[in-house]
């Protein structure tokens, strides 16, 4: 075992959270150590859903070199498709808010690029395997590199960015505390070299289930559709995609191309039960993760991260631990919304396997309750621009 | 067999669809005979909800007599309460309505007292036991008087507003025939004498289950708490039946008093399948049924019946079948917005038994979405003062 690292504050995993979490700390003037297991390729890799609220679009233009402005695509409303016809939903006229498109893997590349300009120290190929003394002031989170070497960082404080399969989370309330959901359906994603069939996002729900008409550059396009937890990606062909998905979004006629990727997403919706345990706290997939349908995934991370760096800075700069008694409430208050959110646009837009006729008709009165009144359509395009960060 | 009795509509149901239709067309000129099967007594003392949307007060206001206005008590805004904490939804405020509170066997005393007066044909102790010939332009309602006569209602048409156990619906579509929704809880209802506890309805969601403190008169009080659809009304003491009340709106004290009837009302959400069928309709309790906590069910039967006296004007004085062509589209549209609406509240509000600690917390973070945004509060508000009549 060699000597320990030691630093302010330990993040483990280098996706959006960790790497906006040393952002904000190095700018207070905190230092971080982070680790990830992975390598910088596999992260610039990581396909995810990109739909960025206002907040962490502004958030992500304060990082130097960011292109989210550039390269990103702001989005100015969805449409909700359902009985053969269109109808939208306009975030500005609304809220006053938009949303932006922009892959999570561009972010992924500004942010590392960032912070490795910024001189961060950043260990890729780093496995975390435990978090130890959670409850003293130097509580340890303990590693394998890639070279099988064994180490430790010391730190004031331990920060889990690590998905959904976190470790650091076991420090907390073990592996399996937390509340759960699972859905009785799941995604089939494709990416195709094509360009747009529609400018804005199309969430469509037809009797034979839902759609998702998403949008990536003006070559590569992104489209799902519900399919079963079971479906295995590799079993249709092409033209059975493709009729799939021409199928559920009546009224459009989809610009067909080569498809060169192909994933089945599950769905589930998990909170864990303790964000925080005295001197270490998760935030992003490790302390939740959200069905796609609300495009909150990233978000609700770029949401904790705040809420924690300001409570670092109290806690590390000030001695005031107040903001970090108070973390786990605060973050948990958006948390909960964003899982309703994600839960209701699931169940109004997907076809559950046991649905009775009832369960249908009532699910069509409710979209027509939504988009035929301005205070429904506004109370969606709020949660779904999202809500101002506190 | 006597004679038929002939007529233009043959109304089956002298509750508030029946009454409110025979109204409706006396005053364009069209005669109608009622039959029901129950004394006036016993359909003057039917105890339902009694909160009224501005629409329906706006109708029963301009029925000679009526003290909608005068008995009846206008109602500014709810409250929904969860997590300690109440949270007012401020009607007038929100949507520019309000809402009455005015005991349904208030509302049925002055209907049949305005429709006798007014000399209709109204008869008593009457049971329809079938619709004969619905596919004509005579349809026949079949009838046993009192004294155990049979005799006919031949007509021009023939309305069902014959409640839930509708015989007439029989004729469209048989007795199956619908959506179906059941729920795992019920209401257990009281009466009391005892002063308000409350100026306005409290909505409580508390972890031990739903309760919902209404009102009914300075004197008289109607209070709810969820129980299980077995629940037998007769099986709790008084002082667990306010300990059970209390226990379910902490914050607020509830005035007790003598409890002078108790009653266990089950949930269930139903619509029938098919709203007419040639000359023969169906409309209020008899075409679908929702779950009290919307307030939606007599509002529901004023729509449909508004909706059929205009199709009925049209057809019977114009010779214009257009609007009830129309009729069961247009009639639905409403019906599926008030069962998403009534299921809504109910699922929000209520503690399924098979709920787990997501949907625990899940629940909440949607409570706390509504009450804590302008456009969610608005519509809620929007559905329970009531959509504008068609």
């Amino acid at each position: 075992m060699t000597a320990p690292v030691r630093t302010q504050v330990a993040i483990v995993g280098a996706g959006p959270a960790g790497l906006i979490l040393s952002h904000l700390l190095a700018a207070a003037g905190i230092d971080s150590v982070i680790l990830d297991q992975r390598s910088r390729e596999e992260i610039e890799s990581t396909i995810r859903a990109g739909i960025l609220e206002q907040g962490t679009v502004d958030l992500l233009a304060t990082i130097p070199g960011s292109r989210v402005h550039t390269v990103g695509q702001r989005h100015d409303g969805i449409e909700l498709r359902f009985s053969g016809e269109g109808h939208r939903i306009d975030f500005p006229g609304l809220t006053g808010r938009s949303v932006w498109l922009y892959p999570q893997h561009e972010a992924l590349k500004d942010l590392l690029a960032a912070r490795l300009a910024a001189g961060q120290d950043l260990r890729f190929g780093v496995t975390a395997t435990a978090v130890a003394d959670a409850d003293s002031l130097r509580p340890r989170v303990q590693a394998v590199d890639d070279a099988g070497v064994a180490f430790e960082v010391e730190a004031d404080f331990v920060v889990g960015a690590d998905g959904s399969h976190s470790v650091v989370r076991k420090a907390l309330s073990g592996s399996h505390g937390g509340y759960f959901r699972e859905y009785p359906f799941a995604w089939f994603g494709i990416l195709c070299e094509a360009p747009p069939s529609a400018e804005e996002l199309i969430y469509s729900n037809s009797p034979a289930g839902f759609a998702l008409i998403s949008q990536r550059s003006e070559t590569v396009q992104r489209m799902y559709f519900q399919c079963s937890p079971e479906a295995d990606a590799s079993a249709m062909s092409e033209a059975q995609i493709w009729d799939t998905l021409q199928e559920r979004v009546p009224g459009t006629s989809l610009v067909e191309g080569p498809i060169f990727q192909r994933d089945v997403l599950r769905f589930r919706s998990f909170v864990a039960r303790d964000l925080r345990r005295g001197r270490v706290a998760i935030v992003g997939d490790a302390a939740h993760t959200v069905p796609p349908t609300g495009a909150k995934g990233m978000n609700l991370a770029v949401a904790d991260v705040l809420l924690l760096a300001r409570a670092l800075e109290a806690l590390l700069l000030r001695g005031d631990a107040g903001p970090l008694d108070g973390f786990a409430e605060a973050a948990s208050d958006r948390i909960w919304k964003a899982q309703h959110f994600s839960w209701w646009m699931t169940s109004m837009l997907h076809l559950a396997p046991e649905a009775s006729e009832f369960d249908r008709q009532r699910q069509l009165g409710e979209l027509r309750s939504v988009v035929g009144s301005e205070a429904g359509r506004t109370y969606l395009a709020e949660a779904y621009t999202g809500w101002p960060f506190a």
